[in-house]
């Protein structure tokens, strides 16, 4: 008799992770599910499964030999979260398999914190609370020497995807003029959501806080180094929420550490940092150990928006939550794998 | 020949403190100014010059005797922004003199403030960035251990003034249910900004981050003390923005130190804080050196209100921009200053 | 023994008209009411009840000899929400007694009906219907000859009271430019709702969308003639709907008649209009009987705000929802009643 | 020496209907045009363009023999809108040749007429109109006998693609509560935007204003017939603004003859309407000659989406404006075509 298997083997996810009980229930609904959770599943068993599989959540490598011998195959989610170069993208797009990857679950967390981490920057809150308890607090106006209102300041964002959208709707109340440098997109996408689009000196040199969301891909790495820095107002608040990668980091180190600017940093080239980096005792940082994305809401929402666009796919329908890795992105990744935090 | 003068009296302000040039400039266009900022003014000095006198700008006293001889006196602005018992404001309203107050100037920073702490309590980021200098940040989502997110939590706020009302547009893209307390207010005010009034009992038990903006009057000193910090649910965050006053202190410090509750504070009991004071090492404490309202722009606004409102009661029209003190406050006023930060 | 009466002299209006039943209780519960809805309260029973009154719901006569003799009254309310100059405000003022109108009370379905007919003219939405029916439809593009679109036109709000302020929020999601020209506000008010104070005639000549909201007093009858027609773009789309006096009727009237304009037209010089008027066949007229107002809902509103605001005057609180009619309004009001509809 | 075609096919549609002189400069700049405006282009001048051709824009037919031969052939735009059964969508997928149509340009327009409508409905704008022509006006709350506030009625959505969403923003600041039927859509996506997903029972029950925006499919035609328009509360409003086959068309007006409803309505069975069919005078109708959507801006609208995503593609990006022919989507296209304004 025909089965119906949905294949899950999500490490370093787990299902508990990603699933509330009533989305995992929604899950079984969807097929037999046969699950590997204490290792990433065995090729025999995948092998094994693969003919009847319909649907596959998890990281599983899929040549092109595996694919084909995949024939119901409708979908694969990364639950990770993060394109790799282990599946052939264009086979799938020939066989209309869905390619998909729940990332927009991290935007609003990320976003939360960046704009939390903004107002710190900008009023100064994280450092007020640090000379409180060394007893050198100042009081009223005195305490407010260097610091700068959000409300009204120029805000640059590099990088408009989920994120950067998700963090201008909550900036929407502060009136800013906000620029946006992503060259992946017309402009339209960023003037509908009341930004400008800028080249990236402009932004940097007219924006007071500057928000690093952009996606390491093999052409930006270090996009912002010593020069770029330099550009940077003096005082501007600077926030790193996307991948170190980006940044050239001992020059952002040396710009904070010179005080010409202030930054917040959630990533780092290693994590985690070695005990006795200097950079923990760096006066100008708002230092997050790579936490503004990972809290437990987030992951469950991995699993409502894959669960909720499988159970699309099964109905013949396109899936309308989870990012496409489409023919465009899958050609580049054969060079370098877009991370997406 | 008939004079038209403008008497400054600012203590503890200045006028440089809270005009910009080009206020100034419009103030100058009202009057002929007569200043004193570095004492207050001489009362021979204010008796030879009150029936000139067109406006105040200050805290002078006015008592009845006085107020009679400033026949051309039109309005009295009290830069401090706080209602002093030094006036007599219901002969002020008999003879139909404006006694104003730009208090509003500082809503905009305090609000703004308010959301970066209330995220800081929410998603833990000074603690974080506390623990990462010591050597103990933990990554991910075992950093997230006992945060939640802002987005979506129970919110409320006790006080619904200015600075409620310019915070609870900030919170708006959070798209919290937003209880408030504030007697002084009819339903429609409040629903009018999307939230719900609320008997403060329910408020504290059903909210998860909650904000004391409530000025101090004589009927509400205190009027959170231990049995109102018990009702908070265990982890809320509580933000005290307003005046020590309206807290027991020893109390909230006792909930926050127990782990019932964290707390931003920006208000104390005596500023500034004994060196020795045991809250500055409490970790659920977020400390702030009553620095939320005090920016230089917030001071320039002062100017700003008080002036766009003095040229038009020059007009004929009434002012929009400052605070009344009218019949019903002044009655109280009597026994017990408002403070209004 | 004491007395606590709420005397209820509200012709035109009727208790039922202004009040749900809900509302009606509310009222009940503040005092003794003395209600004349058939006939004006006549002058013998006003007289003798006045030395109990505590608050009147009306358009009661109260000059200077029945105020006096009223030594209990604390607020009057016109419920006709028209400040009429049979009082004396400023002995009102003196004694500290309240003089408000729920004025408001009808801008929100003022504003609603403004832009459904702003919609209407830039669309062609009646005029189509119009056609149509006549067997004259033009299909498609061709049927959008002479249209425009709401969206990004640019707006002009003359008078920016409640009305203009809730039409104002109506339109955010337009992303409008939006002028406004009211010379009794500062520029922050303006601003705070994000639109540009602008000069008249800037405003005439700069909008597609102008939207006359302006009071009538003494200053500004007529203020829009034939000059000021003439300074509106060719097509502009102009909305009358505060009063008609507020323009030159037969100067709006020809230049609808010549095509420059197209006009909705809420309020007419002489209302009912005449049953030969020509302005009832006028093609680029969108004609509304003075109804935009008159919601039942709005009439309810009238007793809600009210009756809300009298809570909190027995409660020594100042009104939060009424407006005031202060000094200086007050002092202009004795050469000329302002009409608010 | 290769050559780069753009092969330009848009009947119905020219270019200078859908591209303003900026945008068309954009298109050259892309490769070499070759158009057909007048007449479709003739098939012996397709074959002769394709081995050549990178994009096209137009309906041109693309069966698989002719793609086979468009070997460079990268991205199809279809300019009317409507994807057609004349293109092999899913050897195109294959391929990774794009089929896009960028039909949220119409979206802007028609919720834009779509809300005009309804306040018109709702507070019976036209027909106050109408009557006042005929001598009939009725003033003030005599006027609005029948009419109810647009603020806070509840509504309906009945497809819920680019047209429902871009109306639920201009819907906003009315506050409804807003229930989606779409069963195309996850829950999160009506969520998303403050709507409640519901049943369409419950949704056309509940509901007093309903507006109908779906598409046409092989599933969904006269799904709303005399037992659905029975279900709408007498004196609902209907707008019927997609295509008329989603609805019963005489049940639709035999329950607005009966007073049951009112309704607007764009879309008629046969279009030109019948010059003597009786709708021309019902009425609760207003009626509209498929009109709201096809604005000057719009067409414009057409070329600059088509022509930005198209940029895009050829920098080896994917497009993020148009509509994609997807997988699934096409699947249903071989036996029906999906038509969208």
């Amino acid at each position: 008799m025909s089965r119906q298997i949905v294949l899950v083997d999500p490490l370093p996810r787990t299902l508990d992770l990603i699933m509330t009980p009533a989305v995992r229930r929604r899950l079984e609904a969807l097929g037999e599910l046969v699950i590997s959770e204490d290792r990433p599943m065995p090729d025999e068993q995948i092998e094994a499964l693969l003919p009847e599989t319909i649907l596959i959540f998890g990281q599983t490598a899929l040549p092109r030999a595996r694919l084909e011998r995949a024939a119901k195959l409708q979908a694969v989610f990364n639950v990770e979260t993060n394109f790799l170069p282990n599946i052939d993208y264009e086979y799938c797009q020939e066989r209309g398999i869905w390619v998909l990857t729940p990332g927009a679950a991290f935007a609003p967390p990320v976003a939360e914190a960046a704009l939390g981490m903004a107002i710190d920057l900008a009023r100064g809150i994280t450092a007020a609370d640090r000379a409180f308890r060394a007893g050198a607090e100042r009081y009223g106006l005195a305490g407010n020497d260097d610091v700068f209102r959000l409300a009204g300041a120029s805000v640059g964002i590099i990088g408009f995807g989920d994120l950067g959208r998700t963090l201008r709707a909550l900036l929407q109340p502060f009136r800013n003029v906000v620029r946006v440098y992503d060259p992946w997109l017309p402009e339209q996408v960023i003037t509908a959501q009341d930004c400008q689009r800028a080249p990236l000196d402009e932004l940097l040199s007219q924006s007071r806080v500057i928000f690093m969301l952009a996606s390491v891909t093999s052409e930006n790495q270090a996009m912002l180094a010593a020069r770029e820095f330099a550009l940077m107002p003096r005082g501007a608040a600077f926030l790193l929420l996307s991948r170190a990668a980006v940044v050239d980091f001992p020059a952002m180190l040396a710009a904070v550490q010179a005080g010409h600017i202030k930054a917040a940093v959630d990533v780092f080239p290693e994590e985690p940092v070695a005990a006795d980096d200097p950079l923990r005792s760096l006066p100008g940082l708002l230092l997050s150990a790579h936490r503004t994305g990972g809290t437990r809401d987030a992951f469950f929402e991995i699993g409502a928006l894959a669960v909720a666009d499988a159970e699309l796919i099964l109905r013949g329908l396109p899936p309308q939550l989870c990012r496409r890795a489409d023919a465009a992105t899958s050609r580049r990744l054969r060079s370098k794998p877009v991370e997406i935090s």
